[in-house]
């Protein structure tokens, strides 16, 4: 039998449900950077924007609201860059591409017989877009087998009821499921909740070390087929 | 009597109290641009890394966390751009100088009989560091009463009882306070805690009109100056 790659992590079982997060987990946001310099925004500025789109919208989860992730960044883009920079950014946005190891990714897991569904603190009609037409070319239209969204859920992740909601509509208990992301802020939410979790790394640095360490550190989807595979064989 | 400047808002009334915010409000993050260019960190980094570690707390505030904001500045920075680089920012951090309208500012503003205080996310330590020595040798040390942070309330702004512990050690009713801040998020966690709001602009665009509109909008400290002075001579 093959070691688990590189890591000192015992080989991880494989968990009936795989819960992706969509935004820069499966798109990728260097999409972006065409719409912002065309509208003359340095695309240093992306990051930035981001993370206030994030900021602003944990601060009002914090006070036990639950925004529209596209009020809250168009709100966002105007503010700091003005109103005609919305429109160009926002389609941009929901007609991003997914990173290139997501379709053969998503398709290698579902070989495992692993359960597929996206969560996201967007609207599920970008993870559909993102995602779906793609599938359908490949063959594999219902590889993925719901498009979630916390705007149908209590609160935003990292709060545990968006997680919560998600395992209730899939039928899954918290142990049974694994929150795949690229933000540690994410699996820090689902971890609390009760779910496993497994970390994208996608070229950000080190795991933040206020947060309790994942379950599972992968470079992107074709690492956590590497690491599933290898749990699927002790099976 | 002179109108309010530029600007369709009634005169205000004098507040007892001004609630100020520190980083970014009074601080000029700008002095980090240095420490980060040293550990050959581009300067577009700097309101990635703070608007991330924002994000992060705010994240954990959900939670029902309070975290150290110095913990989650150091782990920010040690993820994203190495271990190394958390002594030299984090003493650039400590050591910022207050913007150049702030000390002024806040003499005027006393002079127009407000008290003042200021309330961070951060350490009561960092804004005296910011603030102390300062307004000691410019003859004024007791120009701010008190240094708080939340680090002694419940949770971080822009929770309800971060503002409600501040008004309880200060001995004033929410509505004879003004908070005053450059974060659209911190008048928003204060207006919904029932203080009044006065925006700093500091070049940061326009307001996002997610949040609820701050009774005052100015440029800085200066021009707060001038709304408050026209209140105190109505009164």
């Amino acid at each position: 039998m093959t070691p688990p790659p590189a890591s000192a992590q015992p080989p991880p079982t494989l968990p009936r449900l795989l819960l992706l997060d969509v935004n820069e987990t499966l798109s990728d946001m260097s999409g972006l950077v065409p719409a912002f310099e065309r509208a003359g925004i340095a695309a240093a500025e992306v990051p930035v924007w981001f993370a206030g789109v994030l900021r602003d919208a944990f601060a009002l989860t914090a006070l036990g609201d639950r925004p529209a992730f596209a009020d809250l960044a168009a709100a966002s883009l105007e503010a700091a860059y003005g109103g005609e920079v919305v429109d160009p950014v926002m389609s941009a946005f929901t007609g991003l591409a997914p990173h290139p190891d997501v379709l053969p990714g998503l398709q290698a897991l579902a070989g495992l017989g692993v359960r597929l569904a996206t969560l996201s603190n967007g609207s599920a009609g970008v993870a559909r877009t993102l995602l779906a037409d793609r599938l359908a070319e490949a063959g594999t239209p219902a590889l993925v087998e719901a498009y979630l969204s916390v705007e149908d859920a209590p609160a935003w992740k990292p709060v545990a009821s968006a997680y919560g909601y998600a395992l209730e509509v899939l039928g899954v208990e918290a142990h049974e499921a694994m929150m795949v992301a690229v933000h540690p802020w994410d699996l820090e939410g689902a971890r609390r909740a009760g779910l496993r979790t497994a970390w994208l790394r996608r070229d950000r640095g080190r795991w933040p070390g206020v947060f309790g360490v994942p379950e599972i550190e992968a470079d992107d989807l074709t690492g956590l087929v590497q690491h599933l595979t290898i749990a699927g064989r002790r099976e």
